[in-house]
């Protein structure tokens, strides 16, 4: 059986992790800052980002990068602000062999390069084999054991069939996928969305309003991603819609839960400098909102975020506006 | 400016007929139980159904059927159960002119016929002009004046228009729809979809096995009302999706509500003999469990419900089946 390394100690890679673990997986986590990575050799438990969930005892907690590369399957779970310099200290650390899969799961899109995470991967190490890990997975839930559905996303079907069966469990269960764009969009764009769900919420807005917030922005994800190139099928599955839901429902969302900070008056920066987890959100906003100028593309609600969050523009405007917006048909934006 | 009746006084028919009050619309409200009726006048309030909002001044509550029914547009707010029973009423007082317009807004299917409520209106009242009012409209957030998105669906798009100007205020935003059917489908389906996530909450099930539950419930809608000549874009809409998210995450939700007492092990006639609400999904999921089986389309989440409900299945056992069904893509049901 394979051995797999997750890299990347966050909330997911720890969750994947243990998940894998728990199917008596060969795995071991690796986390990119020395200091948490000897705290997780010692507590045997990520205290920063999972609290409470002692690591099955077949989980290896590696200090070594390079020796962590050895395995065939390495997850990369860093958030996308850090990935390309993560992703180049892993090609200098070196990787041996085309044989080696990559299993990408952050959701966000580099602001400078407008890439995707497998994207970026591939710019970085070349033509490596990549699958993408999405859909509503709240790490959360995912290591209580709730039922969970995400997919595995690769052009190479035999790739994403293998990478199925090894992330499968009876609670965790997963689809195979072949729009690696459009899942990694859906992914990305949901964040912004969520944004949004979370400021209704701080506004003290209702369940009508942040169904409206999610159908109108499943749209403009769904414009975006066409011409972008994806399949707009991909966006109606659990990697679209059923992320975009979660995250917008869930108390544990960070996404989410900023917005509801911003909608009850408090200013994103302050909101951050309290957080110790990355919400992606925040700079996928500004990719989404560049990807609308260049492909030209309408996206009101990525653009009332990204007012609220960027340039000073009060919540409640942001809402107003967008509630009236001049009538037209539900598909004309 | 044209007059208008609502006939039905459920908290969504009051609901209805205060926003157009509010808005200076010349309406009245017609409870079809004389004795709610009465109450209705004599308290200027629902106190039944939604108690504490007080009419506006502007509100007339018609003690009679017939003068109700002198005005121009009728607004036909009465539970599918008992839809059919209603319209005929209507029809033996009597109906003047080809120039009605009526306005439909129940969400069910009418198990006997398995007509949505426009055919059921149009059936019994000849080639009268029927208008379908549908989407995330939680009336509890309405009345409060919380933004709120829906749509107007007919074939016949200046009646649309019309209709969409008559309701919409700048806190309900109405969009125009020519999909009378996937708008019907979608409002009434997506109850047995909640019903599911009710139950998913009543086991203590987290918001991953409910986003599962939504885009996999949207997939079955969308496989049915396909089958049935319905536009699978209409599903992805505010009538679709907006309605789907919003009931199946609402605490005001009966349809929700229902599944949670049964996820906690309650019985639906206990559940149901408490209720003075009617929760259309209990009905609908017999309609589509027979639709299913009609246009012999796979709908496992409604299966479930289906069993659940009325063949004394155990919730548990229907979430373990549904999530251990064997691995395959995400549209292959």
């Amino acid at each position: 059986v394979e051995k797999i390394s997750v890299i990347g100690a966050g909330s997911w890679g720890t969750t994947l992790s243990i998940l894998l673990a728990r199917k008596k997986r060969n795995v071991e986590i690796y986390s990119v800052e020395r200091k948490h990575n000897l705290s997780l050799q010692r507590d045997r438990e990520n205290k920063l980002f999972l609290k409470g969930i002692k690591f099955p005892p077949s989980l290896k907690v590696n200090l070594s990068l390079k020796e962590a590369l050895e395995n065939r399957i390495i997850v990369i779970a860093i958030p996308v602000k850090f990935l390309r310099k993560i992703v180049k200290r892993i090609k200098r650390v070196g990787i041996q062999g085309k044989e080696k899969i990559f299993v990408s799961v952050a959701k966000g899109i580099e602001t400078s390069s407008l890439l995707t995470p497998s994207a970026i991967i591939k710019e970085e190490l070349g033509e490596v084999k990549v699958g993408v890990l999405s859909g509503p997975t709240i790490a959360k839930e995912v290591v209580k054991g709730i039922p969970t559905t995400c997919v595995i996303a690769s052009q190479d079907i035999t790739l994403a069939k293998s990478l199925q069966e090894i992330f499968t469990t009876d609670r965790f269960r997963v689809y195979v996928h072949d729009d690696v764009l459009g899942v990694e969009l859906g992914g990305a764009l949901k964040n912004i969305i969520a944004i949004a769900c979370g400021i209704a919420d701080g506004l003290g807005l209702g369940t009508n309003t942040k169904a409206a917030l999610i159908t109108r922005g499943l749209a403009e994800i769904i414009r975006l991603g066409k011409k972008m190139g994806a399949d707009s099928l991909t966006f109606n599955g659990i990697s679209g819609l059923g992320d975009l839901t979660t995250t917008c429902f869930s108390p544990y969302s960070r996404n989410r839960f900023i917005g509801e900070e911003i909608g009850r008056g408090k200013k994103l920066k302050d909101i951050l400098q309290k957080m110790k987890m990355v919400a992606e959100g925040v700079e996928t906003v500004k990719s989404a909102f560049s990807l609308s100028k260049k492909f030209d593309v309408e996206m009101p609600i990525t653009h009332q975020v990204y007012y609220v969050l960027y340039k000073n523009k009060s919540p409640q405007r942001a809402v107003d506006d967008l509630m009236n917006r001049p009538l037209k048909s539900e598909w004309e934006g």
